[in-house]
């Protein structure tokens, strides 16, 4: 993998990656100069947790008309976009409306404590084409795309102000995805976020107390069961999780408990992105329609680590049936207790029918 | 208040609440017949939560037809509805689609524990009317359905299968909402659902380590502060909170520390009734157009009770400018953390501001 590191004219990163080496950038443009950062957190006192308050994104790029596209190779130079034109076949840049990244001291306030929202947000464009997908990309792409994945996390985990690395993706305007190039997104959080903090918590008490990995448990017992697992390769898995939220909810995982993206071997790595490719085609024929979804990396804590630990995937797509959404509401916001309307087993053996190319 | 308490032909319980003495009801209706129950719980093992399995609910009543209405009152005997005719004011009833109330041996799976899914699904019934919502219900109607949720909370409280009662409306397409008739929901889940789990532990901690209550401490402040309020009775207040996730969210809540609704007294209730109408016309006012929101009521344990606990609505609406949606997704959905786009002070300025009749 080669890379290049350039500097927007406002000081934000752009890093180009490639397979082939990287031809020279002449011009860094910009879709926009980053607004003045304007962020802090607040603690909520009831739900024990930090809320990012960033008040320059509430005027953020909303579905653009289709003949511009910010994530596109500038053509015009009077009409700059984020990433320059080159051979290059993946690019990583600061987000132009961060949610995070604003090191100023937060406003004081009596109430509740406040704190500066250090970290990063981060766009991965995942290829210079507008069309598409990650799973209509051809499986080379999503391994380069899982590697520079790697690299962002192993970077972001080595800043001061980060304590927890999240990469995800919004897919489809059912989710509010905003830009429909192919692209994700990456928060470098200052703070370890509540669900990550609990999940790291049933982990490492498994571990604990078994001495064994929970997640390679699961894993171990969903190959054994062979009933909702939809790729069973030398190093990863794609499966129905037996306690599935959303109807269609896949995980992708390697067999062994690797705690974050940077720490999977190549072999693993590879096959990592077989299992993933395999899965998003198989959402995408279910219903012959792009699935709506958010695709989530759960992993370890950055620089103090999590015993017991294991990097996954958790995939939820935004359809039980395909004219119908999973709404998150009363019952779901207030409570946090889902319900399902499916059985995992049932939708397991939905996605296991599909069939896709190799 | 009176009641009239019946079983509708699958057994289903129906309760009537209005102000006159209630006339007879000749014929108990019934919008269809109660599926065989097919739910259960199954272990999240590392969210550390329960899920809900509630199959017989994918092809609940979804949008049905502008001219049938299942919540009005029954006119047709060959088109039944769930309500008769009478002059009833509000009505109760166990759901049809209930994700709850399976008292069946759930099924084995060795991979995670299981339970049955005990508890109860209800629908309240706000008005006979088909039209309009509980803003635009006269402030008398408001009080007396504050009645009958502290009438069924304490009901439901009492039952063995119940650890937790939760009052819920989702209002408007936008959440889901799947029927416009002014209505919500109760749900009295078998077990702690997570996110009270939090807010109760919250509460007990800061009463165990000042003697006082958080949110009478929060309230006081809020009062003082004079910027985020938006009503301040003698016994009850309405605000922005100043750790607000949604632009527009609201809370409720006696001004004293009551733990559950019906442990509220007469003025108390009154009160709460004043602030509620107050907070959901200046919602709709706002931008001259419903609201589409989601109102949760946040209260102590079932029969265990819980220290330092007070109840409260919190009201979060889905919009956060008139045509932008305040999408939940990879961010919120994945780490359980929040990222707001506006400031709580900006937006309880703008609600402070909207006039509407006394």
């Amino acid at each position: 993998m080669h890379r290049l590191a350039l500097t927007k004219p406002d000081g934000r990163e752009l890093i180009l990656y490639g397979r082939q080496p990287l031809e020279p950038v002449s011009h860094v443009p910009a879709a926009g100069m980053r607004s003045p950062a304007a962020s802090h957190l607040r603690w909520h006192p009831l739900r024990a947790e930090w809320v990012i308050y960033a008040g320059a994104r509430q005027n953020r790029t909303f579905l653009p008309p289709a003949d511009w596209d910010p994530l596109s190779p500038t053509v015009d130079p009077a009409r700059t976009t984020e990433v320059p034109p080159g051979n290059w076949d993946v690019a990583v840049f600061e987000n132009l409306f961060s949610a995070l990244g604003d090191a100023m001291a937060p406003p004081h306030i009596d109430l509740v404590p406040t704190a500066a929202s250090g970290g990063r947000c981060e766009v991965v464009v995942y290829t210079q084409d507008a069309r598409g997908s990650l799973s209509s990309l051809p499986l080379e792409r999503v391994e380069l795309i899982l590697e520079v994945w790697a690299e962002r996390c192993a970077a972001l985990a080595r800043r001061e102000d980060v304590r927890y690395v999240f990469v995800f993706e919004n897919r489809g305007v059912e989710v509010g995805a905003t830009l429909h190039h192919p692209h994700g997104q990456i928060y470098a959080y200052p703070f370890v976020p509540p669900m990550v903090e609990r999940e790291l918590a049933s982990l490492t008490a498994y571990h604990q107390r078994t001495g064994r990995g929970l997640l390679e448990d699961m894993i171990a017992a969903e190959i054994t069961a062979d009933r909702r697992t939809l790729f069973v390769g030398e190093h990863a898995v794609a499966w129905v999780p037996i306690c599935a939220r959303w109807a269609y909810e896949v995980w992708v995982a390697p067999q062994r408990a690797v705690p974050t993206l940077a720490d999977l071997d190549a072999a693993e790595r590879a096959d990592l992105a077989r299992a993933l490719h395999l899965t998003l085609r198989k959402l995408d024929a279910l219903w012959k329609r792009p699935m709506p979804y958010v695709l989530t990396v759960h992993q370890g804590l950055a620089r103090e680590g999590s015993e017991g630990a294991h990097v996954h995937f958790e995939i939820y797509p935004w359809l039980r049936m395909p004219d119908r959404m999973k709404f998150l509401a009363g019952s779901e916001v207030g409570t946090g207790s889902f319900t399902a309307d499916t059985l995992p087993e049932d939708k397991a053996a939905e996605l296991r029918a599909v069939e896709v190319p190799a």
